[in-house]
């Protein structure tokens, strides 16, 4: 397969994005958009990789790209810094009621993520399961001994419940990630 | 104007580029390579960013971009992760002989770094100097000092040489720019 996991669904949503409710990526976005107006912390996402075939230079001011394509990504989607250290996560939605399907992240990603471990960063992932209503972090050494010890190819909720940190939802900012971030570095 | 700098350039020459000597570009890839291989750091180049107009589903097995525009990055190029420690620069050439243009770097770049510097993040930029074959490390303190102390829209040679740090080459990995961060750790 040539693109990623979700791509289709968001590009074909453009038009008609502007009615849905809130997602978990936009609540992410609001929230960093805080964090980094109130100098708390510097959490980007990454833009979409694609390769680029063919460039229109219409104008000295304008180039269009006519083809390209968008490749698997090798890293997660946000990264940045909080009080000089390093944090890096990948943010996914599930509708399932009982478990997070683990092909929902890439393989590459997952490899990513222990690298990030081995470096000392801090790195996790952000699960929302929409029809709960509960959005969990879990941080890469779980994820990865979840990994490690079962030959499941999902996640049960149960083991959120177990593991990983709650993130409380609230107006601004819409979800305080790092204040559980806090626990880990203090 | 609706592209970065060195877009063009830098796809203008997909299909000449093969007979070029290493540029900057690529030297920072294979160190990072290099760093990423043997679990040192985690230190990517980001995705160009972009905005996609049009995309053809052609299949379920691939989409097309069909059109898209370059926008310019609200952020560096390169971040990621060494001991632990948020890492964050952009990379620039110069054919110049005594001077670094500032445009060379977009105003959001320096502010970006500005924040990441807030946020106790290491930032910096890589300057060569392309016809004198030398590469500065500038740590953002020293670029934003020079900045707010001068009217100039160029970095003389002078000031790299006397707040810079000198990037020795060498064959793997090609530029070892983490050994000057060992001294700001340390």
């Amino acid at each position: 397969m040539n693109y990623p996991n979700g791509i289709k669904r968001e590009f074909k949503n453009i038009k008609t994005y502007g009615n849905r409710g809130m997602n978990l990526e936009q609540d992410l976005n609001d929230t960093n958009t805080y964090y980094l107006n109130s100098d708390i912390a510097v959490i980007h996402k990454k833009p979409t990789p694609i390769t680029v075939n063919k460039v229109d230079f219409k104008s000295r001011n304008d180039a269009v790209i006519k083809e390209a394509h968008f490749i698997i990504p090798s890293t997660t989607d946000y990264n940045g810094v909080y009080k000089g250290k390093y944090i890096d996560f990948e943010a996914k939605e599930t509708k399932s009621l009982t478990s997070f399907p683990l092909s929902n992240i890439h393989k590459h990603q997952i490899e990513h993520l222990k690298k990030i471990y081995k470096c000392d960063g801090i790195g996790f992932i952000i699960v929302r399961f929409v029809k709960l209503n509960k959005t969990y972090l879990l941080f890469i050494n779980d994820l990865i001994s979840f990994i490690d010890n079962n030959t499941r190819v999902s996640i049960p909720l149960s083991y959120f419940e177990e593991k990983a940190y709650i993130i409380k939802e609230g107006f601004n900012p819409r979800l305080d990630y790092l204040k559980i971030i806090d626990n880990i570095i203090n």
